[in-house]
């Protein structure tokens, strides 16, 4: 696992690097600027880029379309936290331990610098799909579309805004996360398969991949919000205060666990399929073991019991 | 004149049909669906998309291309005014004779309605651009970039927002509309020439005719601002009231009327000059000229005497 966790290092530092370098800011606004500025050395753990490079490695992607498409990924993320931090939307005060953009340069520059973001990140996008064939080309911009557009996670977006509009079911509570979590992971793991000469088997194993972990991370994500208010001895949940969707709220513990174990079991499944389809995909095992490894022991050391159960 | 008015009276049509069956809507939102779906219904005047039109055409641009790429840069527009209304920024109440979008759906089903066009706005401009070779596209996608970008259209906006900042003078004031009505038109008129074989001189001519027509536009837009309210009878004009950066304003009626004057005549004079370079321009002769003369004909009923002088 050692020789696993080095290889992770040295892939954040040049991700870090990439994440910081891709961006020349020109704005005469110094708010704009600022804004831009302190975003990009804020730039939490990079996991979209991360997994954009390990994708585009293992696919044979030329290396610099590799890395401007997966700066584009995590530009994208960027985007959707300064707006999803907003008064309208979660009204958060604080982002990776800093306060919120919004709070320090306004609303109006927050909205403003997300635009800058996903002004760059089409940019990137564009730049690092114009060197593959026309046929290509067009296949990964329309999935680009798909899964950044209104059918993709603004449609996660604005559900997981209404979701106290919904029945509140787990099924709804997993049809958010499909509309965010998995269309951002499709995103990243599959459109350097359209870009490439992948075959169609093992584009729909990532795919799959992609729906898998994409709910195993946010169903696990939602029992940790839960288990951490208790433990801080919260009365509500931060998710069930602002009327959001969480599996756990909604389907009880037991159910959850069930629902948990089998996802992450096909999750791994899946990685290693791809992993006997091609040896190169080993980083991407390594990487989905870990996630596995601590998702199961995280739930194990928070119990449960006595979870509102629906 | 009457033949001039029917062929812009068909360009409407046309531009209207294309602005409305352009975008295919998928969300699973109610609320992002209406929203989308109402403003797609109430779409102004779309002169963007109407000069983009004519634009490709007199350029010998592919018509399906020009009519994506016009399309594109309405929405991108349309997006633009979507985020211009938020109470951040600025928070008005009506657009277009109906109740502004966030009023109605909530501002984070706006927001997300803003960046579904743009998503949009993207896909189609994209598919515009894969049509021409790849030293053109790169070329046409850095210009969109820089129009679009934090050191175009998001720092004119910017800019604008934090105009009492500055030090109020005519230059500041002319900066904010380089900033934005500029680098929006000069999207419009300048990208079909990066995608076509349009020789420099002719492109540097568009260009020219985007800072004139722009700047010009921008000015008697703040005169109106002014001459309205005091023909409605209020004491403070909205431009003064909300701090924003108005010409007349910063510069007084005398020095207003003579810059609009020269603008105005350069605006006329670098657009005979496009007609004597390729005939096909006559069109976008016309509809500068109609505009020159409403707008000689509109600061003439609108006296300026009286007004607050700098």
């Amino acid at each position: 696992m050692s020789a696993a966790t080095d290889t992770l290092s040295a892939l954040h530092e040049k991700a870090l690097a990439a994440y910081r370098e891709s961006f020349p800011v020109h704005a005469a606004t110094p708010a704009l600027r600022a804004l831009i500025g302190e975003t990009l050395e804020n730039p939490g753990g990079l996991v979209r880029l991360k997994l954009g490079l390990i994708t585009g490695h293992a696919l044979g992607l030329d290396a610099e379309a590799s890395r401007r498409l997966s700066v584009s990924f995590e530009y994208f993320h960027t985007a959707s936290l300064l707006l999803d931090d907003l008064p309208c939307m979660d009204d958060a005060h604080e982002r990776r331990g800093r306060p919120c953009p919004h709070l320090v340069h306004g609303e109006a520059t927050a909205i403003l610098g997300a635009m800058a973001f996903i002004n760059r990140a089409y940019a990137l996008a564009w730049s690092a799909l114009d060197t593959a064939p026309a046929s290509r080309r067009s296949a990964a911009a329309a999935h680009l579309e798909r899964c950044l557009g209104e059918s993709g996670i603004l449609d996660g977006q604005c559900m997981d805004l209404r979701f106290a509009e919904t029945d509140r079911s787990p099924c709804s509570v997993a049809r958010v996360a499909l509309g965010k979590t998995v269309a951002l992971l499709r995103l990243v793991l599959v459109t350097p398969a359209l870009l490439t000469t992948t075959a169609d088997r093992e584009r729909k194993l990532l795919d799959r991949l992609s729906v898998y972990w994409g709910l195993a991370y946010q169903i696990a994500d939602d029992w940790t919000d839960v288990a951490a208010s208790r433990a801080s001895g919260k009365t509500a949940e931060r998710d069930a205060a602002l009327g959001r969707p969480n599996y756990l709220l909604a389907a009880g513990a037991v159910s959850t666990l069930s629902r948990l174990d089998h996802l992450l079991r096909h999750t791994q499944e899946t990685v290693e399929r791809l992993t006997r389809e091609r040896p190169a995909w080993q980083c991407l095992r390594d990487l989905v073991t870990q996630m596995v490894d601590a998702t199961a022991d995280r739930t194990a050391r928070q119990p449960a019991d006595g979870l509102r159960c629906a």
